[in-house]
């Protein structure tokens, strides 16, 4: 089994029950497992002209989905890809259609055809009045006698939906039902055909291959073509349709044949809007899943002439979840790019001390490159020092462009300058320390209350805390201490840098991701570093 | 190429253009392509806190697809499966970002909360309010230091997106999604990896076995399990969750990982919602696409506590049409088959003259079933001959039990006979035939006259006309001819059935499936059959 279902024969009814739960009562089904699968509306009260669709299933959201108010009043299903039976129809017709009459949407396969012509015959010998519609919509094999009918199909449910649900009779809902199928033309690609449940999957379709119109239970199309990619696949498909569509506007529906991912229906909707077809496209329906074949990986096009009756029919709001709406198309509407994104450099302004200050910390970075590269290489990649110093030799060179007299200003600065010289992580995450520390400065706060807020936000963001082998373990001890002088913050810093040998089980960072046995006994060379840095302030 | 896309690194690009351009207008970009993908709602004018989330792609809909009113205010797209740039991050948020503020969404992988915290660091500096919460709700992993965020998502953009519509203040909005954060557990599972575009598949989950708890990257779960069926699948899942959600009442969120078929997703409720949990789902989300990975075939649950806020957040109206709704749910609401399944049996009445004719009409069809057998066999599987003459002596059978005096009556008894007796779509066309002439008959129509609708009947469900080489060659213009009497419809039929010799290109009917050279200089068998009634019936 490679798909989430039980047994084969329970597929349709496992299936259909679940809809009904869902459904928050808005649809019931009659007692008639499993021969008779019936979905139909419970808000229905026969007044107006009932819509009954079906045939096999396979087709999902088609037809138990679109079972709802504005458009279906019931659905047969058969099962997987077989018409229901005469039977079936029979009881979804007498449970659903009172005076007005009912109108039977029957795509063009021989089996459903015949099933529910004779469970209209049968239905008129009680009296009703029934009238059935025939969609053959595909334009795929232009040598068929008989086109099959596809996912235009959802047209005439949307369309003649809307006029029932409006109290159409049933004359004028059939001849708009009709007049839907003249109009509607659809053709389909797929890169496989699809997954019978319970039966292995056929792979008709070589590697590179595309089919052009195969059918929504994996008949073969009229020929298998190299396949280009998207662009050059809905070329195909809509010049196939051009030679069927009239000059004046049109409704497209673009369909998920079930395998195609969203990205792939929004790439192929991107073609379709730009295609040799878009200026007849006036709106379109989906990309969405309308008639799947299953699992196929393809997408079919369906194009409708629009007219004031066929734009009512689109507007009209319906109860299905399933019907995505229609929108009206137009071009990418591109907007400028905010102001703020190149950051503006601060004025440069002089500071003797804390120019002096800063450019020792950057050479203790540079001096302690190799040694803490050693320390990192016993537990990760062995490149903290060289990540370290890289971001120090830049920030060294940047001293004459820094705002070095307006702390606030500086500390965002250094931000920066760190977002942009250091690599990964640790360079987001210093340039958030620093930013954050001056946006708190910004806000009042002392250098050090300000530098504490940073890490703060350090920790917010990445994740970490103490006790997970970070440099927070040396930083954040050292920032608290610090108010007590630097001695004090040095000794702090050193105390939990050392503490970091013997955390060998970590909740983030890179620790997380390594074996116990490679980082007992090391400091965090993170922590390290702090803890240099802190050592060295107190030895000025 | 295995995929409907063109370059790989346009694929999220043309798939975001293909979105907007069916957007209604809806929706614009940045022009920032292609290192700022930002998507964001046009119809906002910054008075309200907007909600920014975003991440790698790949998994469509979320998060462009949930764009619009109630839900997200922009959404900042990576490429797939890699976070955004900080720039980008940045560009969504002082895109969309006024007075009221921001708050960032956030799912927890490391590359995102770094991007996306930096990006708010640098709003800040603007003097914007940005707030941020991190989405952790994957339960997969227990011993997991960070949780993943998954599918939960959703409930936060829905749920802080209905009040940051409402007006409601950047705290409040923070909150309100922290809540839902705190409460929301979420597990899948899979029976297959996913396609990353332009790569190969990944080919992890060996057949017969399913991956609990596996990442919306692909990445590793908690464990394979043998996979067996549809219903085991949701009880290793439902129990996962057990542990976690609380006795009361839940909305749960049924997601479908992009490669499972709506058939599939339809059992996977059904289970879901008579599960060991079912008590404590009172609504359901889904089964929908909303946080894919790609085409994994796979699926997962998210719960979330249902409380007033809670409540109030899921029922705002929303504009994405990928929010597929909340439903209550309920058991299966099953109502009794209709009366009329079984058929009433007409009274049974004498009439010696009609019985006789009909008896020597299925003396005719039991005498010619070699014939008939042999001719069909030239172009066919050859039962023609004994498809007619088993009906026929079924038929002779029950004459004793139809309705003989009364035509009309007759007429649909014998459809109803030929119904229940004659297998293969003949039976079901005869059916037709004999129950529309009785219809007709009991519209007032004469004897000939209402075989002869019902022969338009049988043409209009059959789709087959004169010429298509079947029995209508023959009976149409017998049944023309008849009012003259029963003589020229004999020649009639002759004549036709003769003709059917030359057809050997047909649009309907068997014919229309067999090459020319096997049909050409035989008779069709069915208007032989015809021809050879009528011939019988002007010879008594």
């Amino acid at each position: 089994m490679t798909q989430f279902i039980n047994a084969r024969d329970a597929v349709v009814t496992d299936a259909l029950d679940g809809l009904l739960r869902g459904s928050g009562g808005r649809l019931a089904r009659l007692d008639g497992y499993p021969h008779i699968k019936v979905v139909h509306r419970t808000d229905w009260d026969a007044s107006r002209v009932a819509l009954v669709s079906g045939g096999g299933s396979g087709h999902e959201p088609a037809h138990a989905g679109f079972v709802g108010q504005g458009m279906l009043t019931a659905a047969v299903c058969g099962d997987v890809f077989a018409s229901p039976s005469v039977d079936a129809v029979l009881a979804g017709i007498l449970a659903v259609t009172g005076p007005a009459g009912c109108l039977l949407i029957v795509k063009n396969y021989t089996g459903d055809r015949l099933n529910f012509g004779l469970a209209a015959e049968r239905a008129r010998a009680f009296g009703l009045k029934v009238a059935m519609v025939i969609v053959d919509d595909d334009i795929a094999l232009p040598d068929l006698p008989q086109p099959r009918g596809v996912a235009g199909t959802l047209f005439v449910h949307k369309i003649a939906g809307a006029l029932a649900e409006d109290g159409a009779d049933l004359e004028t809902v059939a001849a708009a039902a009709q007049s839907v199928i003249d109009g509607v033309v659809s053709i389909g690609m797929s890169l496989s055909t699809c997954t019978v449940p319970g039966a292995p999957r056929e792979d008709r379709i070589p590697a590179g291959k595309a089919e052009l119109g195969l059918g929504i239970h994996g008949e073969a199309g009229v020929e298998q073509v190299d396949f280009e990619g998207a662009r050059d696949a809905m070329a195909m498909v809509t010049a196939r349709l051009a030679t069927h569509a009239g000059d004046g506007p049109h409704v497209a529906l673009l369909n998920n044949l079930g395998g195609a991912t969203p990205l792939e229906m929004s790439i192929l909707a991107d073609h379709l809007l730009v295609s040799d077809l878009a200026g007849r496209i006036e709106c379109l329906v989906g990309p969405a899943p309308l008639m799947t074949s299953l699992d196929m990986q393809g997408f079919s096009v369906s194009l409708l002439p629009l007219n004031d009756s066929v734009r009512a029919g689109l507007a009209a709001p319906v109860g299905p979840l399933a019907w995505p709406g229609c929108n009206a198309v137009g071009g990418v509407d591109i907007r400028p790019l905010p102001d703020g994104l190149v950051p503006i450099r601060p004025m440069p302004s002089p500071h003797a001390e804390r120019r002096a200050y800063l450019a020792e910390c950057c050479a203790l970075f540079i001096g302690v490159e190799s040694e803490l590269n050693l320390l990192d290489a016993k537990s990760g990649d062995g490149d903290t020092g060289s990540t370290l110093a890289t971001a120090a030799r830049a920030l060294d060179g940047a001293l004459d462009r820094l705002p070095l007299s307006d702390l606030t200003q500086l500390y965002r600065a250094i931000g920066l300058e760190l977002s942009q010289t250091m690599g990964g992580s640790s360079g987001v995450l210093l340039a958030i320390f620093f930013t954050a520390a001056g946006d708190a400065s910004a806000s009042g706060l002392g250098p050090v209350a300000a530098l504490r807020a940073g890490l703060d936000r350090v920790m917010q963001v990445g994740g970490a805390g103490p006790g997970d082998r970070t440099m927070i373990d040396a930083l954040l001890p050292a920032l608290d201490a610090l108010p007590l002088g630097i001695a004090p913050a040095a000794v702090a810093a050193r105390e939990g840098a050392d503490r970091t040998a013997g955390i060998v089980r970590a909740k983030a960072g890179r620790a997380s991701y390594v074996g116990e046995d490679k980082l007992a006994g090391h400091n965090d060379p993170g922590a390290e570093a702090v803890a240099r840095l802190f050592e060295m302030l107190a030895m000025r």
